[in-house]
């Protein structure tokens, strides 16, 4: 199980180094977003280095080592997902609040069942959520007519793909959360593979569908 | 309390790499005040690996290392502070060397009152002297009316949101001074976490605030 | 031995250094390949490190820990060599899905081979199956066939290296895995020794061979 | 006094960072300017890195592993003081040899005083010597009739403050070496203060002269 | 002794930094060259900085861990070489080969020897048999020849800058060989010193002779 934190930590460098080198030839309102995909590769992959060490002389990791990470990508993600709608069509800027503020629920509820400061049952009720609220967006509101909307092809893949990958990926972290606190006999190594995958998923396969959106993007102003 | 200070190092690292990157495509005149602000964030990335370290072994981290950092990112920031009211309008030199002088008083006074040269209730009447000048500078003084003569909206808005960073991020240095010092039954920990904080809205957020004015600055020489 | 581990850990940055800074002034349509190459050489050079570390406390390094770079590098390997490919002529996108599918099993048979949770009989007999199908495409398959039609004399002597790379270097994977766990009397020194001449050829050598051909393409948008 | 050290460490990595970024968007016949005062700042930060762990663990930091620092960065720092002069007229080869020479001098007796390969007071005696002569070509030899004659306003001022920092900077090593060798009662952590003060002034305000000088050449070149 | 060790270290990231920043403004044809140069002292610094902590701890160094670095970066220096030559004057193939093949004479026997597969003596007889050789090309054959007939002012002093260095730099391999395993009494102390003015003669020197020539080069394409 510790090759697991060391894999992802490996994963997560080359992905911020993929992304961090790359945006330079991507048009010029992708760079962003590429950018701050990168930012979260590197944060996780600094937070990942730290894991591993723990994991390698503790046996196990906290969840709160976890939530410092989820702290500081989980907002960058939310701003990554709404810069890529930005760049399909006009968003209002209320649409960007309701998926901060879920976003927000979903963490403190998580830290808070995880540092033993809340019921971990009331945790697990309120903690996500914040989940359906987003997917409901993503499926059905605003987010989804933009979609419908925009003509481009490359577009609404992305769109696709990202809606999956949260809707996947953000479905493991109550999963994990369940497992970790009211599930009985889990052991802590499957639980963190499981933290681990869906690691993998939200950040590096995020970033990459971001990329492959912003290679395909025919902007004129694209640099040389 | 510890995972708050692991925190801030990957935020700072964080938002020294989104602004090293994001520098190369903002418009020339805007290129150095994010590079200030990248350079405040990396010094902060070290110092606070290095009070991480400090805080795991010893469980309190004494303002002494603290004040190193600001000796040197509180300068930078007034510079940079300087720099965004000159991208507005004209500055008078003589408003750089007030803020300087004013900021300089602050530090010293904390270093001296922190590592016991002074008295700590004669460091706590001087130290945040300089604050209510540089908030007069800000409201009623010379940078004030600037600002007001200024019609760009992006600019007046910057301009909201640096005041309002240093009204409330500057007027916590001496809350924590008084209850490091002079308040009887405060914990180490509640103060390294005010600090923390301060340290997070001064640097990071009022990076944040530079970056986003010279992204929505119509400048002509933007790079592609 | 130990030497040959520092060696290639050195190689590997150096290799990583070179790709990084020479992609910006190739061919745009060559700097994501050179971006991959380099990606690659990182994550082996940090893992390479860690093996050193490993060699010397143990004397021995567990395939196990190979397998961590592996299962990165050896998709982006494969990524790499379809963006050859698509560089020279229209490549279908069910070539590049059989050789990821068949790099995967070869990766998959080795790992659960090397953790034991396979017989190492049936792991040797599995694991070098994808071998044969990915020299079957390079020499007679879809693969050739662009080659042959394709009329540019630098793409073909890329296209003919990067084949001897393929079928040299990925049969020393086979030729270890027999020595390791099914050849009886062979010191884990030889073995290591074989694997790391093989990452050498498949990760520095690979990429070289792209960035030669990157160097030699007379693309028009080529950067000053 | 540990901490002043801790304090130029942290200081050359953001003058090496800042020196770094911004020399992109300098005139081009700036540039190696002030790469070289990036790449004296880096050599720097890594050797005071180093200076802080002998401190923290010994208490003390002899003056030898100085004289590593200093015998790569003056040097260079004569190098870059000779490309500001030929940046503002024609300046003979002969000045900069010189210069090179008499800074050779200052450092080689330095060297040779703090490993007791020499007397300490011959040592004082012989290693300012170059000094005097330095002063003599700053304030009345060749290279102060090419300042008189250059018309630039920029240009002197820059002049004037090199001249400045070089007179007060290079003043501080031989008071330094007088302290250490011959001054009797003083202790190591005030000549360490000492070196360290000169040490940022010299490298720091050094590099930032140089700095604001490129920033203000209106040369026609200069990128976006 | 041990200073020499941290000495070199800091030179080369030094000269490491300076190659990768300078490269970019340099003509097009001669980027690689100094890229080359760079991945060189990179290597060479991660390897002295290894060095220098197996001299602290061990107090000696073994010249098998030179043997290393010089895997690695002499081939790079032939390749460097070559590529100067090519930027003078169309090149044989034959003549980078001939090159190559005696290099790699050169390395292999100091390897055996210094490792003890080989015979000291032997070793020491055919290790500078590739030296007379190169020294041959240099001075009388193919390489003066096109020195001889190329016109251009900078590029010839680079010639015999480089042959200087080439010359002199490769001559103390075989008499610090000679010191360590067949010269009675010398300490290891003094060959280490000798191996790194060697390094620091051929790797660094080296470097900034061809930087020199890259930077004197008129060529239109230069970048601004």
């Amino acid at each position: 199980m510790g090759v697991s934190f060391w894999l992802i930590t490996l994963a997560m460098i080359g992905a911020a180094a993929l992304f961090f080198l790359e945006r330079r030839r991507l048009p010029t309102n992708w760079q962003a977003h590429v950018t701050v995909a990168g930012v979260v590769a590197l944060i996780s992959a600094i937070n990942y280095h730290f894991l591993t060490g723990i994991w390698v002389s503790a046996g196990n990791v906290s969840t709160v080592y976890r939530v410092v990470d989820w702290q500081l990508t989980v907002p960058l993600k939310v701003i990554s997902y709404h810069l890529v709608l930005t760049a399909m069509a006009a968003v209002s800027a209320a649409l960007f609040c309701r998926l901060l503020v879920s976003s927000a629920i979903m963490i403190a509820a998580a830290y808070l069942g995880a540092a033993n400061y809340l019921s971990p049952t009331l945790g697990f009720l309120v903690s996500p959520a914040g989940g359906p609220y987003i997917l409901g967006e993503l499926y059905l509101g605003e987010a989804s007519k933009i979609n419908a909307n925009s003509g481009k092809e490359w577009a609404q893949s992305a769109f696709i793909a990202i809606r999956l990958i949260v809707t996947v990926g953000w479905a493991i972290y109550p999963l994990g959360y369940f497992m970790e606190h009211l599930g009985g006999g889990v052991d802590s190594g499957s639980i963190n593979l499981i933290y681990n995958l869906a690691d993998f998923l939200n950040k590096i396969a995020f970033g990459l569908v971001i990329y492959r959106a912003a290679v395909r993007d025919p902007a004129p102003e694209r640099r040389g």
